[in-house]
């Protein structure tokens, strides 16, 4: 009944046929591994999109692209909410348009915590609803409370607008929740945004959030990480770095230095972050993005957790509600979040 | 000073040229990544052994060569141990051949715990002190308490007479120790046969070690597993599953159905075991043994936890106790052994 969502999330990162389609970079004949689950192994054997090479021209390319990309992804996510009994309020928070997502049965241990989820789409996709997959899918299985952003996009709002938006967010939850009981998640770009965030906050003078979800995160703006050439051609998703990723990455940048830890955190000082779970996949391009930051941050002293998952490329665990690989994940976020947003102890 | 240990290890592991050099497989060109340590950098940029593809034709082929390759190993430990000032006593535990190494200052609140290291070189090589590297650097780095197996090798003795010969040896330490302050640790090979360890230790009826540390694990003899096809080539210490792997598994096994859980752990149920600590490099040909016994342990309930380190094949984490991140590995090692291996209560 949900199969149709499944590809939904992957679809809006990278695929489309709008811009011309992509040439192919050099590829090992590699199988589909049995090692996975039946549904997993329909979209590992998925070929890459046609368009994962695509080269906006300008602005208004990009606009084209994002419309044709967004357009079928926003219109399932009425049908993924109801399938996972997932109500929606869209309002706005700091001022900047959310979507808040709540289960049906928000269990009451979690009735006062809340999650802010920072989608995925490299800066330049994702708009309105059509990124929130992830958030509605941590809300339906994860059975959490979440704070969808819909962050300002590049190239028409390069950095910082973006983290500027995901921060007015987080402040705003903090005047009516307190740090411990607020998490961050997100993918990709997103979950290089929550720790974007958790350097932000320290360097305003705020406190950081009670624990970071970072799915395979954009950490590291540069082509600059070993997997940026052993899983190229690999990654059927994401397929390289020199498609349309170099592309987003300058037009977000917009000229400032990507080294720059508020663009690339794996630059940044990690030093007494919160507990991190980090995910990824053998064939992700960003494994090393994922694996430099946990790393970084065991070699700081922090609770950094990594989870690895066999045969898939960059974000397929996101695959859909009806992929066994997707909801394992979300159960065990949700038990990692329970385990380090406290409870309020105030309650009457 | 010590940098001409840095290579024994691997040496041991995977090279030598007494058989006919191999050919090679498809691999695409590769840049060393800036990512690690320049002293990482010199290893990751060594070409692949000239005998990675030896396939020995009979025992005395396979004598031949493990002669070849532990001579100049075993050769080199008195002054890894001088080095790291580590002493060591040869005994036997259970009629089974040990070293043990104990650090010159160790530690008062380690004095009644004790870890016992399963060597690497799949089943065939390592014998007497020629794979002591990881055990002398648990010891040395770590400052541990460490019993290194000396067990019996394939193809002279083929299944189960290298885990019979680690149980002989739990059993002997558990006649002193309690198994709460026994951890059990290895690399590849002995990676595996920690985790068959606690299977059998299960099937018999007898209290569990209370830590793993389980190295890039060989957890399935068959080849089954994505990264045997996605690291293929790209893995320069052992490059492919086809070369001298396939032989030193079929040797092993002897007949044996390589699905055994007793033969390939994944393959088992991992229902209530201990605190486990995996190990892998991005360019692992064991990514997947390592990333899905990780996967199996964390769904099974059990406090499952992960190292990935950027870049590097098989077991380079062990390289030498001058690169900075074997240093950094058996520190977090040595830290997890510390949290999971209860001190003595009944001390008087």
């Amino acid at each position: 009944m949900i199969r149709r969502f499944v590809f939904l999330f992957l679809v809006l990162l990278c695929c489309g046929s709008v811009v011309s389609a992509g040439e192919s970079v050099p590829r090992l004949p590699l199988p589909v591994p049995p090692t996975v689950s039946s549904e997993l192994q329909r979209i590992i054997a998925a070929a890459p999109p046609a368009d994962w090479n695509n080269h906006p021209k300008d602005t208004a390319a990009w606009q084209t692209w994002r419309a044709a990309l967004e357009q079928p992804a926003t219109a399932a996510m009425p049908a993924l909410r109801k399938a996972l009994g997932v109500s929606v309020e869209r309002t706005t928070l700091g001022g900047v348009a959310v979507f808040v997502y709540t289960p049906e049965n928000l269990p009451e241990d979690r009735a006062d915590r809340v999650l802010i989820c920072l989608h995925g789409g490299g800066y330049v996709f994702g708009s309105g609803e059509s990124a929130a997959q992830e958030s509605i899918m941590m809300a339906g299985l994860g059975q959490y409370r979440v704070v969808h952003v819909d962050y300002r996009l590049a190239p028409e709002w390069p950095y910082p607008a973006a983290i500027d938006d995901a921060m007015r967010v987080y402040r705003a939850v903090l005047a009516t929740t307190p740090a411990s009981r607020v998490g961050v998640l997100g993918t990709s770009t997103g979950g290089g945004m929550a720790l974007i965030l958790a350097l932000r906050a320290r360097a305003e003078g705020i406190p950081l959030p009670a624990a970071l979800g970072a799915g395979t995160p954009w950490v590291d703006l540069t082509k600059t990480g070993d997997s940026y050439a052993t899983n190229e051609g690999v990654d059927t998703v994401l397929v390289s770095y020199e498609g349309w990723l170099r592309d987003a990455a300058d037009v977000y940048a917009g000229g400032h230095d990507m080294r720059d830890p508020m663009l690339s955190p794996i630059y940044g000082n990690v030093h007494d972050f919160p507990p991190t779970l980090l995910t990824t996949g053998t064939r992700d391009l960003f494994l090393s993005n994922t694996v430099r930051m946990h790393l970084k941050l065991r070699q700081a002293g922090v609770a950094a957790d990594l989870l690895v998952f066999e045969g898939i490329s960059h974000a397929q665990y996101l695959a859909g509600p009806d992929v066994p690989e997707t909801r394992w994940y979300f159960k065990e976020l949700a038990q990692f979040f329970d385990a380090h947003l406290q409870e309020r102890r105030e309650r009457p």
